[in-house]
């Protein structure tokens, strides 16, 4: 039973910063050596799910972790206020028409999962609705790793409530970050007990787990997610194939 | 328990002919009159599945039955051989794109379902994951029903083997059938026995139900799919919106 508030948001003690940002270096780079592979097998693709409170880092993880890895093959999908016609489908139906084809990586910048979270903490739909979409969610997952080979990967990018308020506050003061400052991102963090909990039901509830990512501090959260992703990728059979005659 | 052997293709004996095709005239009316509310209403999506061997007439439902539809609203969507595209992705990736939006009726000729029909009668799956696909299928169907009000008919067009030679000899015979003529509907047709097995544990899997419809006689098939989907209809709140203001 996974609780949030039981889980330290810090980068473990005992581990060093710089040779942790070193090896974060590593990875980086064998993450775009095994996405190469990827391109030439088109046997597996990759679905990266980056959830996260505002100030999280989702945009900086996509970031620092891929930049290596060549665009060709690579998508960043944000997932925002759905536009009419998306509104006007099941809530899936956005998220499964940008599921990643085999040889691709596809990174979803929020997901599936704001359908059960935002919508869950504002009470625009019920706890029925909540558990059917919880129960969809799933299959839907499963559906992507034993039909297309998808190698699934979640993080949720675990901030405190402190470092948040920094991270915010830095938008209001830092001029190359105005653009990212959204007067809603301070109204959204009132509710801040009830997004936890709703994020507790989410890990717990998912037949697909979850990697809890501490990101107060953001050298961390680039080494954790580089460092599951090229040890979890190591494990397949990712090849070049050999010359077609 | 379905068992299709057991259940007749032909239009029950006591119907009269010539009072059933008056009476689809009308429901076929009928059904153009409350499609309107459902494009002005825009609260319910439909989805009509249409399924059966080759030569069961599928094309020739989707023309008759829904000729008073307004065509802004309606969309045939028919699922053949997948594309390179669409075989980089999972086998519902393709079908839920095509999903209908609030406000449409659309209708797949061949569907979900061949992706356990065709590709089980032919072993190019195992039966571990046609029993997966068949529970992805279920829960896709759900999903289209609970989160985007989308009323499903699933009509399986249950023709005889006699029935299916005569239709494809006169595509031998028509010049204006010639088009129509497929070389490989005859080889698909070797393996009947084993067709008929597959729509036996379709029809018995399925969580949303089916209706099968005796197609030999093809004003029964018109008239017994149009009347299945007024019926269900006149049992919704359809309705046209009051004046806006």
């Amino acid at each position: 039973m996974i609780k949030l508030n039981q889980i330290s948001t810090d980068a473990p003690p005992d581990l060093d910063k710089s040779e942790a940002k070193e090896q974060t270096k590593v990875y980086v780079e064998r993450l775009g050596e095994l996405q190469k592979m990827l391109i030439a097998q088109k046997k597996y693709s990759v679905l990266v799910i980056l959830q996260g409170m505002d100030g999280s880092g989702k945009d900086g993880a996509a970031e620092n972790v891929f930049k290596d890895c060549h665009p060709n093959s690579l998508r960043v999908i944000s997932f925002k206020k759905p536009t009419e016609e998306e509104f006007a489908h099941d809530f899936l139906w956005r998220i499964h028409k940008n599921a990643p084809p085999k040889g691709m990586v596809h990174i979803f910048n929020r997901s599936q999962y704001e359908d059960v979270l935002i919508q869950q903490v504002h009470k625009w739909i019920d706890n029925e609705r909540v558990k059917k979409r919880l129960e969809s969610i799933n299959a839907f997952e499963e559906l992507l790793v034993y039909d297309n080979n998808t190698v699934l990967f979640k993080f949720m990018l675990h901030i405190s409530k402190e470092q948040q308020e920094i991270e915010l506050k830095q938008r209001l003061n830092d001029p190359e970050k105005f653009w990212k400052h959204n007067a809603g991102d301070w109204k959204e963090r009132e509710h801040w007990d009830e997004y936890m909990r709703c994020y507790d039901e989410v890990l717990n509830q998912s037949s697909i787990p979850w990697t809890v990512v501490p990101v107060d501090q953001r050298w961390y959260r680039d080494y954790l997610i580089a460092k599951t992703m090229v040890e979890t990728l190591e494990k397949l059979d990712l090849a070049f194939p050999p010359l077609q005659e």
